[in-house]
C-alpha cells in the first residue's frame, strides 16, 4: 500500500527538503507541515495534503483518518527514521510529514470578504511587515483562542507557510480567515467595508482600555524593530497605546496582540 | 587603555564562548550580555560587569558612561570584528559583549522580600518549570511593562542568564526583584505573606476576568507542555482560565501571562 523509500538521495526526499526555503515554496505552491496535532488541524479546515512522509504505523492511522484529504491514493511514502529526522522540522519528529497546497490568493480573499461580510460587527488584526515567523504565529493562536473573525497580513516580510509559523500558531493558521495584500489595500478595504481601525503604537495617548471596540474594528499591529508606517491615519483611525510602567518602552508584538484581541471581547461579552 | 586580543585561542576569548553553557555559567557564577540596550539596563540596575569585549569605538563609549561599573580598571578587551561575531548571540553584533557577575542567591531573596514587603498589596507572578528561555524572557518584558512587583521561579527548568532569555527580556530581568526556589517553597513563602494565588489552566470555572486582581495576588503560569504541577490548591488557591474561542486548547505562556498581567491592572486602576 506504500511506497518504501530508504535513500536520502531520493527525489521526493530531496524536493521535501527544498520546501524549508520561502523561495521554493513559493515558486511551487506546496509546503510541509510536521506534527500530528497540525496536521490534523490543517486535514479539518480543508488543506489538501499532496503527500505523506512517515513509519508505517503514524501514516496508517493517519490514512485511516484521513484518507479523503490526500489528493492522490499513491502518495503515502513509508521512510525509515533516520530519514524522517532529515526531513522533520527542528527536533521534532512525530513520525509524520506532509506536503500540502498553499491555498490559492484570489480564492484565499473572495473566502476571507465572505467571512468577514457575514458577521454584524466584526473584529480583526491587521499585521504590517512582521518579520519573525514564531511572532505571527504566536498571533495568530492568540486571534484563534480571542475569536477573532480574520487577520490581513498586510506588506508580509515572511511568508504563512514557514515551518516557524505553522508550529507557534499551532496550526490556527489553517483555521483563521485571512488574506495578504500591501498596506494601502488593506486600510482602503477595511474603509470600503467600514471597519475602524484601532492602531497600537508606543506613547499614544489613548490608553488601549478606552477605546471602544464593540464597534467593527481592525487591532493593527507593526514590525518588531520600527513599529507601523505612517499611512495609518485618519477619521477612522484611533491610536491606541499600552501602558509601560517599567524600563522597556514596548511589548513583544505577539504580546500586545493578546492583550488588545482578549480587552476587546471582554468589552464585548 | 584596552589590551588587544587578535586570536580566537586566546584564553579570555575561549573563556567567553563557554559561558553559552548554561553549567559552565553556573559553576563559573558569570554570564555574558551583548547588545548595547541589554548592557545599559544591566548596568542601571547594578549588575558587576567583569569583563568588555568589542571594537575600540562601543568599548569607548561604553567606558566613558559606565566605567564605574566595572569591577577592574583592566578589564577593557578591544577585539576584532571577526572575534566579535564569534562570540556575539545569533547574529546579532552591536560591537560590544560583556562578561557579568550572576547576583548571589541569597542577597536576592533578601532583595526580593524587602521589596514585595514594602508594597501594600502585592502583584507577583509565579512561573513553575518554564522551558523555553524565549518564553521566560517575554514573560519578564510583560511583567515590566505591566508593573508587576516581582517574579518567583519555581522548580526552573532554564537559567535566567542564559542569552535568549536576557535577549527576550529586553534586559527587563536585570530591573524586576525575582527569586529562584522550588514550587513547595513559593506555595509557601505566598502563604507566609498572605498573597493569595490565581492559578492559570485551561478549562477552569472562573473566567480571569471574574477574578479579583485588587487583593494581594501571584499569578502562576506552568510548563508549556505540561502546565502546573497538582500542588497549586488550597484555599487561598483560586484557578482560573482564558476563554478559548477557536480550535486551539491553550496560548502560548507569555501571551497568557501578558493578558492576565495587564488585566490585573486594568482592574487595579
Amino acid at each position: 500500500m506504500f511506497t518504501e523509500i530508504s535513500s536520502s538521495s531520493n527525489r521526493k526526499i530531496k524536493e521535501v527538503i527544498k520546501l524549508r526555503d520561502s523561495k521554493y515554496r513559493r515558486n511551487s505552491g506546496r509546503f510541509l507541515i510536521d506534527g500530528i496535532r497540525e496536521i490534523e488541524r490543517a486535514c479539518c479546515c480543508g488543506i489538501k495534503i499532496l503527500e505523506v512522509f512517515g513509519n508505517k504505523e503514524t501514516i496508517n492511522n493517519f490514512a485511516k483518518k484521513w484518507e479523503k484529504n490526500v489528493s492522490q491514493k499513491d502518495s503515502f511514502y513509508s521512510i525509515s527514521n533516520v530519514l524522517l529526522e532529515k526531513i522533520s522540522f527542528g527536533n521534532r519528529n512525530e513520525g509524520i510529514v506532509v506536503v500540502a497546497e498553499i491555498p490559492k490568493e484570489p480564492a484565499a480573499l473572495t473566502l476571507f470578504e465572505a467571512k468577514i461580510c457575514s458577521v454584524s460587527v466584526p473584529l480583526l488584526a491587521v499585521l504590517e511587515r512582521i518579520e519573525k515567523p514564531g511572532n505571527s504565529g504566536a498571533v495568530f493562536r492568540s486571534a484563534d483562542g480571542a475569536g477573532l473573525d480574520g487577520i490581513i497580513v498586510a506588506d508580509s516580510m515572511t511568508d504563512l507557510y514557514n515551518p516557524n509559523t505553522i508550529r507557534s500558531s499551532l496550526g490556527t493558521i489553517f483555521r483563521i480567515p485571512h488574506a495578504a495584500m500591501d498596506s494601502i489595500s488593506a486600510i482602503n478595504w477595511l474603509r470600503q467595508h467600514k471597519i475602524r481601525c484601532a492602531v497600537s503604537r508606543c506613547n499614544a495617548a489613548v490608553p488601549y482600555t478606552d477605546y471602544d471596540f464593540c464597534q467593527p474594528t481592525a487591532i493593527v499591529l507593526g514590525n518588531e524593530a520600527e513599529g507601523l508606517s505612517d499611512i495609518w491615519y485618519g477619521n477612522d483611525v484611533t491610536t491606541i497605546s499600552i501602558p509601560m510602567r517599567g524600563i522597556a518602552d514596548s511589548l513583544n508584538v505577539s504580546n500586545a496582540a493578546a492583550i488588545l484581541f482578549y480587552e476587546a471581547q471582554r468589552q464585548r461579552l
